[in-house]
């Protein structure tokens, strides 16, 4: 981080702040938001925190999840709010483009900006960067923030399980993109006596009845696995979505699912909307999901993980992933 | 540990060691052995895992795994070794009911031993003992017990790897179980270069596509919510056997994801066997089912995972468990 004494002087009267994160909060965006506004709010400032779009329910446990102001909801109080703010946070997203039309605001707006995140390629939109490709969350580099700081001392259990779900979600678990820094991260969190049984539970033991017999109907009955290819698919038809009600967020991680076949190193999962086939695709090692999404199905993402969609019949985007698979060997 | 300088003094010449761990071996004990002899012969010591019975296939990927010599296969080449050996290490289990007959051999064999374990209720049956119920693993204690040898500097990426195997599975990857000093004994490890996410892989990633098709059927067909009692089942038939072709460990898990329903604190997976019922219990929180176990199966085992079996017909059991429930709330 450059230049952190000139924001610990800063910050030295009590501000007013606004914390950004991007459309669709994941946890890290969530957790590193509520996380950083107890920060600042013990130390005397007043914090807000916005998002583009709604969150996901099961990350209301959070603390300050009530005070979260959501742009698609309330777009002139918004609007208001950042106009006289003298502080903004950019957390967990690399460019303008991820918060929608409140891009537009922010770049009229003369507060300070200080941006922190973990994605590839930051745009330059602020005046301080703490910025590592290499930390597995936004989460993580705000623990760092907090510490530069010398705010140790203002993390309690609250900041900390805030903190601890964004690490946790935006690794799986420590599943992946984490390192021995994650861990340090993570012991140090665990000495403000998180409950991490009961912290995991309303992470990962928080399905409905309904979801989880969707997770069971796709791999009975809409699970196609090529063995040749190293390829599996899973896919939904409207006739599914109307079965199961299924909602936003009711098909969540369902993919991954396929990447438990040890010999699995590419999945699909194709849902027909009303009006478009969306696709995910999730690799093992090697393979760039990314490259085939944007080349065949209009998307992009990740290497390991991407998607993207197309106006189309679910049956020829079944058979357009199957046509792509004998040129990735 | 008590008198560690009895021990690194007894090590200073090369020495014959046993390392012993219980039956059915998981990735904790496989984890802790494979460590532990791979630094032993490192320091020149020869060393020897001994297993009561066969370990699961995944492990294979664990180094020294192919010199594993099991009694069920083995038994007079082990109490050949035992009789001749000068140390043995009981690795992973508190009482010497764990390691069946192997048992016998190990009380009148002379050789110091040497207990690391983090179950309850350790058995009074080594020279040295070192015992912590609040580690996640035997492997976490391993490295203890290296560190406390001054044996760092024998750790490499393969030692590391091992111990992390066991630290991972015996907490579900950091899920519970876990404390600030798993997280830091994790943090030091990732620092020996472990490619965690392909570790990762290799032990979560690595179903065959009849283990996933079989999840599928058990969560679609086969699962029974309770939701005024907070429980639910999966139960498996004689036919689903043979339709599945289910073999040892197939079934794995597979209770664990009934814990994944937000408002199930209780869940059993009843399996029909050739003679006997089966019924693998798990609880989130208070409700013990080792108790639970004990009273209605002949069975039991931890507060939050037990089991046991009964002579009757499976809709019996079924039925048992279902009536079991209106007593817990």
């Amino acid at each position: 981080m450059d230049r952190v004494k000139e924001i610990s002087k800063f910050l030295v009267i009590p501000r007013d702040i606004v914390i950004l994160s991007h459309r669709n909060p994941d946890g890290d965006a969530i957790g590193s938001s509520t996380a950083l506004k107890l920060f600042l709010e013990k130390s005397g400032h007043t914090a807000r925190i916005i998002f583009p779009s709604d969150f996901p329910d099961i990350y209301s446990f959070l603390p300050k999840t009530d005070d979260i102001i959501i742009y698609d909801f309330e777009k002139e109080k918004v609007e208001k709010i950042i106009d006289k703010t003298e502080v903004i946070f950019f957390l967990d997203f690399s460019g303008l483009d991820r918060i929608d039309k409140i891009g537009e605001f922010v770049l009229s707006s003369n507060a300070l900006k200080i941006h922190i995140d973990h994605h590839i390629d930051p745009e330059p939109i602020a005046d301080h960067v703490l910025w590592d490709t290499k930390a597995s969350s936004t989460s993580e580099l705000v623990f760092d923030f907090i510490n530069l700081l010398n705010g140790a001392k203002d993390i309690d259990e609250e900041v900390a399980i805030a903190l601890m779900t964004g690490i946790i979600t935006d690794t799986g678990s420590f599943k992946y993109s984490t390192t021995s820094k994650t861990f340090l991260t993570a012991s140090k969190l665990m000495e403000y006596n998180i409950d991490l049984n009961a912290l995991q539970n309303k992470i990962y033991n928080s399905l409905t009845e309904k979801q989880l017999r969707l997770i069971g109907h796709a791999l009975d009955n809409r699970m196609e696995i090529i063995p040749e290819y190293h390829a599996g698919l899973i896919y939904l038809t409207k006739q599914d979505y109307k079965d199961f009600d299924i909602q936003r967020g009711d098909t969540e991680g369902l993919v991954n699912y396929l990447l438990m076949i040890k010999n699995v190193k590419i999945a699909a999962l194709i849902t027909e909307q009303p009006t478009i086939i969306k696709i995910s695709l999730r690799s093992k090692g090697d393979i760039s999901v990314q490259e085939i999404a944007r080349k065949n199905f209009n998307g992009g993402g990740h290497k390991n993980a991407a998607g993207g969609h197309v106006y189309a019949k679910l049956e020829s985007v079944l058979k357009r992933f199957k046509s792509i698979l004998p040129s990735l060997y």
